[in-house]
């Protein structure tokens, strides 16, 4: 019996070879709103303010030795320089045609060794301080800048849905994990880390009962420092100790 | 230019293929507790109690030309005649070794074309009422049969690792979606969705509080009608009645 034939479904894998790679929805928050991290695809060297491809969200192909996890640091520092931030891997995304539409032929062509494959790619999102970590774009990124959420173009592939699911998935693990810290910087006010609750979940909160909250959060502990620069009456500085 | 060699992070994809899967975590409630659906792996006319190959929870390879949500209803109607059930993507797995045990070799070498590439699966779970919804084996699995979350074996591959992070999941769904009502008969007693929110929760809900709660569900109508053929005081029962 031949092994080669003897699989079920009468497959043959060898004939539908696909490519498997990360993208990385990076959100920032800037005090005021969420902003999402792109880059502009491109090679050192060309016109820095070319734009003949669509920007996208930090991606590219899995080596064949590494985890996904591991694929994941290692693209985003690549691109952006960003390191040692937080990822969490949220979901795939595998329509069949999800990288054959016309605007996306050149690029393809361009970057992809077999730019008619079928590529699989499994969504991360990350979660900076804008104030903390400063993207620098390198690899075959000639640019890398926040795009506030309510500004972003026409982006690259399926981006544009994969960034829309990261939103949806951040919203529900806010509830379950203290992640929203990885956003605000080392000191926050109870008004910002307020503030950045309402823009994730799409609501207002009360303010007395949201400070009632907090106060349960053993992790969340005042300073005894206030605000600088401000114009208006400075607020109390707050910090969240990590738990080991 | 030779565009097989501008790919900057010098991958070359063709030397690296992947295959990809996918593994359907399907979860069953039997009234007192969690079961997960599990196949013995084997062809049609061997020993059916053959206990050659470890058993697994079912997963195939993706086709071609189909999306992740597709090839999930197909490989789990496929191995269990299970169709039209809720299914729902929750993580990729992509261990570089997490085909390559020497349990799994023989396997591999006798249902896969190529048992040497590397393999990332991505997890769907399911949620079916054991009442309605009984599986029959097919294709390569000899067996089909629920096993008690408590129970489970040694299985193929890393499919315990992804059973704990399928309820790992189901745990947080359950705060966000009303997926539970999927693991329940179409009539149920207060009792049972009770119990059954404790067992996925993992710890004890106040009787009073829970019915209270489930009185403010729209969704949940009570019905003129109790239960039959139990020994203790017939409960009133319960319908979840699906927005559309």
């Amino acid at each position: 019996m031949n092994t080669q034939a003897s699989h079920p479904s009468g497959l043959d894998p060898a004939s539908v070879p696909f490519d498997l790679s990360i993208d990385n929805v990076v959100f920032g928050f800037d005090g005021e709103q969420l902003q999402v991290l792109l880059i502009r695809q491109g090679l050192p060297g060309e016109d820095m303010r070319s734009d003949r491809f669509h920007m996208a969200v930090p991606g590219d192909l899995i080596s064949p030795e590494e985890g996904l996890d591991e694929a994941a640091h290692r693209i985003l520092s690549n691109l952006t320089s960003l390191k040692g931030i937080f990822l969490k891997q949220f979901q795939a995304f595998g329509a069949p045609d999800r990288v054959f539409d016309e605007k996306d032929r050149e690029w393809l062509t361009r970057f992809r060794p077999y730019p008619e494959r079928r590529v699989v790619t499994i969504g991360y999102y990350s979660l900076v301080s804008m104030e903390e970590y400063r993207p620098m774009p390198s690899s075959f990124a000639s640019r890398a800048e926040w795009c506030p959420l309510q500004q972003i173009p026409q982006l690259a592939f399926d981006h544009n849905a994969i960034i829309e699911a990261g939103l949806k998935q951040l919203r529900e693990d806010v509830v379950h994990h203290n992640i929203i810290f990885e956003l605000l910087p080392e000191k926050f006010t109870l008004g910002q880390l307020q503030r950045l609750h309402e823009i994730i979940l799409g609501k207002e909160l009360d303010k007395r009962n949201f400070r009632k909250n907090v106060k349960k959060m053993e992790n969340v502990v005042a300073l005894d420092e206030k605000q600088e620069g401000v114009l208006h009456k400075p607020a109390q500085l707050y910090t969240y100790r990590r738990t080991v």
